[in-house]
């Protein structure tokens, strides 16, 4: 594996690859990797001739109140799990690499953000658009693998994809569980004993809402308040939303005949644990985002 | 000459060129070609294995007030000069194929925006930022030629291409002259017989700025009054604006200790002229843009 710290190499890399016809698989991260991360890489792997990994903690997508400096880092493990995940290019650009001057060009995106995760994080995803389009001008991707956990981020990534027409086909994993269906996350080591056991029904409350939409309930309504019960019933954290949306559109629906996301976040004491499920009109697991 | 229609078959085309290792240069246009489109085109034809010009007239950069359905169009004629001109493919999208949905995302520059032409025209130039994304993926061009009597244009492409990290070289052509040095426009024209003697004096007034410039005046303020004087004294238009600013960054100077531009645009009665020099600290024309 090979490490690369500057734009200007990545790039006449990617540029060399794509020359000689190779098919470019990419995994863009913040690191800290866990098992949802490596699996991404595992699946791009398989996928393509040459997988390139970027770990950059991107500034413009965390807001003024939210803590760019203290976002968890460790690049001796991530370093040594890419490379064991079969990484050909890690791309580690620093901060004033990706941003050598102020950014003339603001992107910014009104649907699908201020909904779920992105309501409570204004601007957070025209800061995702921005460092996305720098990255995947920089390692040209023919495929790029984002994991389904995080569902509104790969919603807008689509958008990026199809407004823009890059050359790009987007890959959404599926979300990688714990053996009692918690999804992975680096959140859950923040849980204690009693959380833990607790938030394994944030995925066993979709899961009933799962059910509802197989057994032919149509009301959003409906399903989103027996979620809630669940919850409420069995998780001492606070419920931040319950909310079930179109998908990847994420507009309110008035019934479930289209595809649709249920997700749910939760406040634990140390942690904010997040969890959703993609269905289609019979209520089947969307296990490939399409 | 190929004509494509579909962004799908320009793309597919544009990847299969770039699998070849074909070095394509790119010419966008709004059609209605001068000698100033066709110098673009033969210039991209010397510098590389494949040009591929598109003609799209774009609604998203022109205003609620400016006249998208009266942008003079000729397509036939067009086609024909292409073909002369040695293009190999001429991309002609509709707008329902550039724009099947409305756009989600936003593009949006503050700076280098409003001076010039792109102080008459708010939001201009965010559409030019979403249209050249979108062409530069579907044509994945190594070299794009824009022509520098649009010089606020390059300076808002070089900013698109440095700050999202395309992979494509920028190349602005000098400005195509008449034989008496007023610069070609389609809209010259629209000139009357008195107003196209005039319409000379709106390149003599620059060249004398740049001669001030050469003789060491360093006061921008200075040289713009003098301009205006000639500009006054010859010409019956109606001088719209004279500007000085620093080149690409189109700020305001202090001094003439750097690279400038020198930019004029008249109304005419039936026609508005622009024209620029831009300059190095020495007073030297910069005829190509670095």
């Amino acid at each position: 594996m090979q490490i690369i710290r500057t734009v200007k190499e990545m790039q006449l890399i990617s540029i060399q690859l794509k020359n000689e016809q190779k098919q470019i698989g990419y995994v863009a991260t913040m690191g800290y990797f866990h098992e949802g991360h490596l699996n991404l890489m595992k699946q791009a792997r398989k996928e393509n001739d040459i997988v390139i990994t970027s770990i950059f903690v991107n500034p413009l997508q965390f807001g003024p109140n939210e803590d760019f400096e203290k976002y968890p880092r460790n690049k001796e493990k991530d370093t040594r799990e890419a490379e064991e995940a079969g990484i050909d290019y890690l791309f580690l650009p620093s901060v004033d690499e990706m941003y050598p001057d102020k950014q003339l060009i603001k992107m910014h995106m009104e649907r699908r953000v201020n909904v779920l995760c992105g309501n409570s994080r204004p601007g957070h995803f025209d800061g995702v658009l921005t460092v996305l389009t720098k990255l995947f001008h920089i390692v040209l991707p023919d495929k790029t693998y984002f994991g389904l956990k995080d569902a509104q981020q790969v919603a807008v990534v689509e958008a990026l994809i199809r407004d823009h027409n890059f050359p790009i086909k987007l890959i959404g994993v599926p979300t990688t569980r714990e053996a009692d269906g918690l999804a992975k996350s680096s959140r859950n080591v923040f849980l204690n004993e009693q959380e833990r056991k607790e938030a394994v029904w944030l995925y066993k409350s979709l899961l009933h809402g799962q059910q509802l939409v197989v057994d032919g309930v149509k009301n959003p309504d409906i399903i989103v308040k027996e979620v809630h019960e669940l919850l409420r019933e069995h998780v001492s954290g606070k419920v931040d939303y319950i909310e079930m949306l179109s998908y990847p559109d994420l507009l309110p629906v008035l019934d479930t005949n289209q595809n649709i996301i249920l997700a749910a976040a939760i406040y634990f004491e140390e942690a904010r644990i997040i969890d959703n499920i993609i269905l289609n009109a019979k209520g089947q697991i969307k296990s490939q985002f399409e």
